[in-house]
């Protein structure tokens, strides 16, 4: 369907059609609609624009990543169909891997996933190996079941050696959000443009970031917004 | 996919896969699962039950039910697949039409939703006969084409002789919601189950009702639900 421009949510809604689309073409899977729909309603009320508590979360991602030993890009169908060059182009500046892990576990969606991004230009793309398959223990979920060259390095690393989890995740409030290391809340279309740019100026030296602060910071835009918002209503 | 027990999102998911069985049979529109996906997502926000402001705004909307000369029921694909029961039910009690009005028009997709209603027991299901539709100025998307016999004589006498519209909307900041005489802030789930008991006891007399001050309310709602959340996280 074409969306008349004089709807009040043209840009939300041209970036709905992306991710039908990306579901058209088996990327995308319902429940990643669904998921879509979720960060529509949480982006609504961040304001559509990157906060400022997610500005520092970006900066401090960005040096997480410039400085880290064995990095992995986890991607899902919805940030493949959202930003697949964005994912490359993160993946070359921070010398990461890039593996695919689905939470609706696919085997046919995962490796059209894959051809996705080395369309887009990726080199190589982890998670389809079944004999790199490894568990993590106590996520009980077909997610479990990860790439032992990737996620399952730095995620196992993570527990036995305090390695670090960078998030994006527009639910401040979400376990994922609320378990990670560094919670970029915005929306993956800004964020990963903006953490792009972060790593481009990015000191590669320590920085001081506390995602509790972050995050809460991020829970009272929000609630301003709401204020905001109630009173122009 | 199975979801385990374990998962700390077991019944909103399981009212996902709901929806997602509604696509599949081709009630519901991709869109419209995005829709729920937003939808959830202020769910969480107000805590998944039904608020003080809702239930004030439900009692309201029986007795503005049970008193209205010309009603109308218009239901999308997501209600019918939630729940066509509901829908029956209520419009026995309240004596009111039933009418498929769809924001993404499909016209097979409207004639599986009434097929669906009348699996489930109604009896007229108006929206399908090109014959009766009719437009309504100032409305620039599909929506606009409407049954005569239904929404269009309700909307329209709205417009000229100041009917009411009630609308379920978790998102009390929507144009929906904002316009509406009578906003139900609430998981149609729930909140169509409370509206058929209140219809059955609302005494059929006015009742004085405030959408812009329920509206607040529920925002205020939210806040306090953000406010607890990140204090307990």
């Amino acid at each position: 369907m074409k969306i008349p421009k004089s709807h009040p949510r043209f840009v939300s809604l041209n970036i709905r059609e992306k991710i039908v689309s990306g579901y058209n073409n088996g990327l995308v899977a319902k429940e990643g609609l669904l998921a879509h729909g979720r960060g529509e309603a949480f982006d609504y009320l961040i304001g559509e624009r990157t906060m400022r508590s997610a500005r520092t979360a970006i900066n401090a991602a960005a040096v997480t990543l410039l400085t880290a030993k064995n990095s992995v890009i986890s991607v899902n169908g919805n940030i493949a169909a959202l930003c697949p060059k964005e994912i490359i182009q993160l993946a070359k500046i921070t010398k990461s891997k890039i593996e695919v892990n689905l939470f609706y576990h696919n085997e046919d969606r995962k490796k059209k996933i894959v051809k996705h991004l080395k369309n887009a230009g990726a080199k190589q793309v982890l998670g389809t190996n079944p004999r790199s398959n490894r568990k993590i223990i106590g996520i009980d979920s077909p997610r479990r079941i990860i790439d032992k060259d990737g996620i399952f390095a730095a995620d196992e690393a993570l527990k036995n050696a305090g390695k670090t989890i960078i998030t994006f995740d527009l639910n401040p409030l979400s376990r994922t959000a609320q378990t990670a290391d560094i919670t970029i809340v915005d929306n993956v279309i800004r964020g990963m443009r903006l953490l792009i740019s972060a790593c481009k100026k990015a000191k590669t030296k320590k920085v001081s970031f506390n995602n509790r602060k972050a995050l809460a910071s991020a829970i009272s835009e929000i609630k301003n917004n709401l204020k905001r918002r109630a009173t122009l209503a």
